[in-house]
């Protein structure tokens, strides 16, 4: 079975290509930038033709690729619109035109302030940053093509995705980074606002169980059990490094914390995560102090 | 006071650019292409150099333009996407950075299967269709900059649009042109599907309203009293020509009907629909029978 990962070159994108060609699939990335692992096709999501070409003779695409760097999406709303709603209808035009599945990277941060809790999937969504805004977009764009055209296909509501590799401008790699260099962490707000943190190999995983599955039209959460609240999250740290935690004023537009439900995964799809959080945190730290 | 109206060549922007002149404002048109009636700039939403030049000066941006025409975006999501989200995206930055207040023109569709009725402002939004689900990406992104960057600015849910002046493609057109020829006009289902038909007029006016208020970072409903379904339309057209109705199969992802109330709007903006369905439709008749 063949498989192109958009977004290959990313975080998400790289721990995902990773897990398909270790289940045997046939794994081509999808890039603006060429990386050094398995083979990519340098394109533009933007462009039908760029995408259209490298969808032709693949059963699914694991569309990860948008502007994922909420600061970016905030600064540059226009262009996380661009890649993430245009981007995203024209993988869908290029499925329907050479007949592949579509498995779409979405994101928890869609429903906005919870009316209730757990939040499943029949909570409604209102996104309120141009990057959640813009995923929605895509995502919906997505699932109106499977109900409307009859594409296969199906969005995963991704927690926060961490796990070796991540960004240097993600709030994990900010902190390790300070700590190392012996500097202050510093946590907007009382660090209060709670996280389901989910392993990037976990996420890998429920991408390949919705590739194989048949399951259409619809979203699922795919989230990590534990709520880790950001203090959680610096006092580990801090905990590692000879350093101090300080706090300073909440950020505008942050989003609150939300417990999600991912039930309806485990029953659908039979997708529970794996990677306890605090195991997921060492391996990263230990792979940062690795770099150097 | 100084008014840019968007999407100005098109049915609701030549209505409101006219309603604004009326109302003693200095108003100029922004559209793709040029048209006979006032100031016009011809420009591309797409591009912000081109919007933006275009902002600038001016007090309010009154947002239509859009690829509005559902079917086009049926066909196009991708177009739709670019023209409805990053042009919105595009007049937002703009207007932010020309100091202009921005109402949008959003559609009552944005909400999907009615899960309470009638239908308010509170309502949780899940367009379907590449149309209103770029739509609500665009009123989305509005919001968030009003939220995040204090952006002056409103989005109006507008009911479905008619009056004199409607697209060849409109069900009013489609219906009005076949039984002036006597040919039978055919309803897609039984009919039954109401629709809160709202005219141009009546919204140029809400518009007008929302420009002058200060109520910023939300949306209201703007939508006509009655509700009026698509075999109450086709009847009374056929009542005035030698045709007949018949019937024809449902559409996949035509929007169920909704009863939604423009209360808050009457609360807050003062504002009511002030053109009987029947008068408007027949005021449209014979508009287009004067054509020839």
């Amino acid at each position: 079975m063949k498989v192109l990962v958009t977004g290959s070159a990313g975080f998400l994108g790289r721990h995902t290509a990773r897990y398909f060609a270790d289940q045997g699939w046939e794994v081509t990335g999808f890039d603006q930038v060429d990386h050094d692992e398995g083979k990519t096709i340098v394109g533009d999501l933007t462009a039908l033709d760029s995408i259209s070409s490298a969808v032709a003779g693949n059963d699914v695409v694991i569309h990860i690729g948008a502007i994922g760097d909420v600061y970016l999406a905030g600064e540059q709303p226009a262009l996380a619109a661009s890649v993430n709603v245009v981007g995203t209808a024209n993988v869908v035009e290029a499925a329907l035109a050479h007949g592949a599945r579509v498995v779409y990277a979405s994101t928890w941060e869609v429903y906005g302030h919870p009316k209730f809790e757990p939040i499943n999937e029949d909570h409604p969504t209102s996104p309120d940053h141009p990057y959640n805004i813009t995923k929605l977009g895509g995502e919906s764009m997505l699932l109106a093509a499977c109900r409307l055209r009859n594409l296969s296909g199906l969005a995963l509501r991704l927690g926060t995705a961490f796990g070796t590799g991540l960004r240097p401008n993600s709030v994990f790699r900010i902190f390790i980074d300070r700590a190392r260099r012996a500097e202050p962490i510093t946590v907007q707000g009382d660090g209060s606002q709670g996280r389901q943190f989910t392993h990037a190999h976990d996420i890998a995983g429920a991408f390949e169980m919705a590739a194989r599955s048949e399951l259409t039209a619809m979203a699922l959460n795919i989230v990590g059990p534990e709520t880790v609240t950001i203090r959680d999250l610096a006092e580990h740290i801090v905990s590692r490094f000879p350093t101090e935690l300080r706090f300073g004023p909440p950020r505008p537009g942050d989003v609150p914390p939300a417990r999600v439900s991912a039930d309806r995964a485990r029953q659908l799809l039979g997708w529970q995560a794996q990677t306890s959080f605090h195991k997921g945190l060492d391996e990263l730290i230990d792979d940062v102090l690795r770099e150097d």
